[in-house]
């Protein structure tokens, strides 16, 4: 089976994980037998921009479309205004394929210590469904009076009922399959208009799941909970921005940044998915060859999951894990292992 | 000195630790022989709203405006809906008297054990400083065709540069008093229009603090380094909703929500401040005499500072913390004293 994978590194670590992401998955693909991955690469990113004027050219999402996936690594550079880079490449291609699912995962990894004294490898197992196309990034707002004493800025949040019920939908039939139990943030006693209605579409779509058990948190008694009881989640829902903190969070509470993988799901597939690490470009750390692979080749798993590979995905993470149960790590999780020793040592622990 | 002060117990724990701290505080005021409250009860509730369809009376706030401070429990509980509880009594409080500070220190008590495997008491030690009246609670947004499959919310963040300013401003001085460092969350990078303009105002207002040491992150980073680099934090400056769900994350951390206390100031004076602890009304754990009166305590604590009277203030925060090393501790905490014993052992510690 051929998938073609537009591969965007972006900037700064981007390049040095996700080339080394791209030698697993060559690997996985010989062993396995069933997939041919056929790759392009863009270069498309805040060097592009300083070059062109734009982050991607003015057709690019329409060039992307053609493919089923894009694996990116990451993309953002301190000469770029974040919001430039970001609204110029990842946000338009998660909102214009419409990827309205951004599954995240939370996990202890084998050999991995969190911060939380309580919580040892495989203590904390949960996902959060972040939305990921409308909500409080709906890129709608603007400046009365800008640059004066009186300037007053708006920012909406725009929430529909379309795109909130198929995500809950989305993470309902996921919790089904999974242990039972689904959690959603909300933020009603707030923010009184969109979160109101976030509860109500919850409860709607949890009629129609009475095998799950269903329960509503403000996003700050979330938070908490995320560090005094991440043991109680299975799959957690969350508007974009929500989810956005959430997840981070959750990264936090799994190890390290480094470590948290992110796909970018259009469930209907008409539109390619595109998978990421939640952790952004790092500049400090760039080009040094010490960035932790990790969260892009557990992201290189979550797209095997999507292709239709989930054996091909464990070896993957099983891979990973046997890599840190073995002390191997990179500096950011105390270790001596450079990004490409890291991955000599998973590739080193596929099946053979 | 006479201050008048109005009290509100609210719903749930409120009641039990609202009148817990009330006797702390008459201790205190007997032992300084400087000040005297003038306290005047009042019952507005969701009990209230039950009988009168109200949390409060039309002229609640106006009645409210005669006094100098307030000091108030906790709002909700399960039969009324929190946007309507919290919209009907706190948060026009805290809007209609200014109070644009929202104080919140995150600390790790002496006696108390954080979460976080790196941290013992004392190596935690910041203030947030929320921002209190507008941004992301502005109460504005509303429905098209509300109960349809086409139904659209809009909910409207806004942020104007006087009340952008005066927050960062009051952060930025209190930085100064402190170990002159100010840290801000922002989200510029995705929420396009509220937060480059947060951003452009936190770094002007910057210049005019040189010998402070500034920086802004996102606030999906800033709640991992929550987990990760707690120690690193002086002052840190937030929108009302960043504000909340960075100080709830941080009662997790400082050792649970039971101990965080905050003070909503209207820095002026034109108005009264209110003082009231990060919790919850706690309806579970109601009407039991288990409930942690820790974050009322150090709540009447910030109450002290406020009114001009931190030496006093400093006694009880210094009790609380020699209640907890003598390992007396209410439930949350793992201990088994009462809501009331746990009071009689600060008060025994009080100076004499
Ligand atoms: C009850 C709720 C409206 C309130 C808030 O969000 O401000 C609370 O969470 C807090 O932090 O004081
Ligand atoms: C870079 C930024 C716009 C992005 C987001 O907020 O979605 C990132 O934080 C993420 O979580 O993928």
């Amino acid at each position: 089976n051929h998938h073609s994978l537009a591969v965007i590194p972006g900037d700064g670590i981007g390049h040095e994980v996700v080339s080394e992401a791209l030698r697993v998955l060559q690997h996985v693909q010989q062993i396995s037998g069933r997939f041919q991955l056929d790759v392009q690469h863009f270069d498309w990113s805040c060097q592009y921009y300083l070059r062109h004027g734009r982050m991607m050219p003015e057709d690019g999402l329409s060039t992307l479309s053609g493919f089923e996936a894009i694996f990116l690594g990451a993309v953002g550079f301190p000469t770029v205004p974040d919001h430039v880079s970001l609204w110029g490449l990842l946000l338009p291609i998660r909102r214009g394929f419409d990827q309205y699912v951004n599954l995240r995962p939370v996990k202890i990894l084998q050999g991995i210590e969190s911060p939380l004294r309580r919580y040892k490898a495989g203590d904390i197992n949960f996902v959060v469904v972040r939305e990921n196309t409308e909500g409080e990034y709906s890129n709608i707002g603007g400046a009365l009076r800008p640059g004066t004493p009186d300037e007053v800025v708006i920012q909406n949040s725009v929430f529909t009922r379309k795109g909130t019920e198929r995500v809950m939908r989305w993470a309902f039939e996921l919790a089904r399959t999974s242990r039972k139990r689904l959690t959603a943030a909300t933020k009603s006693n707030g923010l009184n208009y969109s979160m109101p209605f976030w509860d109500e579409v919850f409860r709607q779509v949890g009629r129609e799941y009475p095998d799950v058990d269903q329960s509503l948190y403000h996003v700050d008694a979330l938070a908490s909970y995320f560090v005094t009881r991440p043991e109680s989640f299975d799959v957690v829902v969350a508007s974009n921005l929500f989810g956005d903190i959430l997840t981070d969070l959750g990264g936090a509470i799994q190890g390290g940044l480094g470590l948290a993988a992110s796909a970018n799901i259009n469930p209907d597939r008409r539109f390619p998915s595109m998978f990421e690490p939640v952790h952004g470009s790092a500049p400090d750390i760039a080009g040094k060859n010490i960035a932790n692979p990790v969260a892009q080749l557990w992201t290189a798993k979550l797209m095997l999951d999507h292709l239709g590979y989930p054996e091909e995905g464990q070896w993957i993470l099983d891979a990973i894990e046997a890599t840190l149960l073995a002390g191997i790590k990179t500096p950011d999780l105390g270790g001596t292992a450079t990004t490409h020793s890291f991955t000599d040592a998973v590739l080193s622990r596929l099946p053979a």
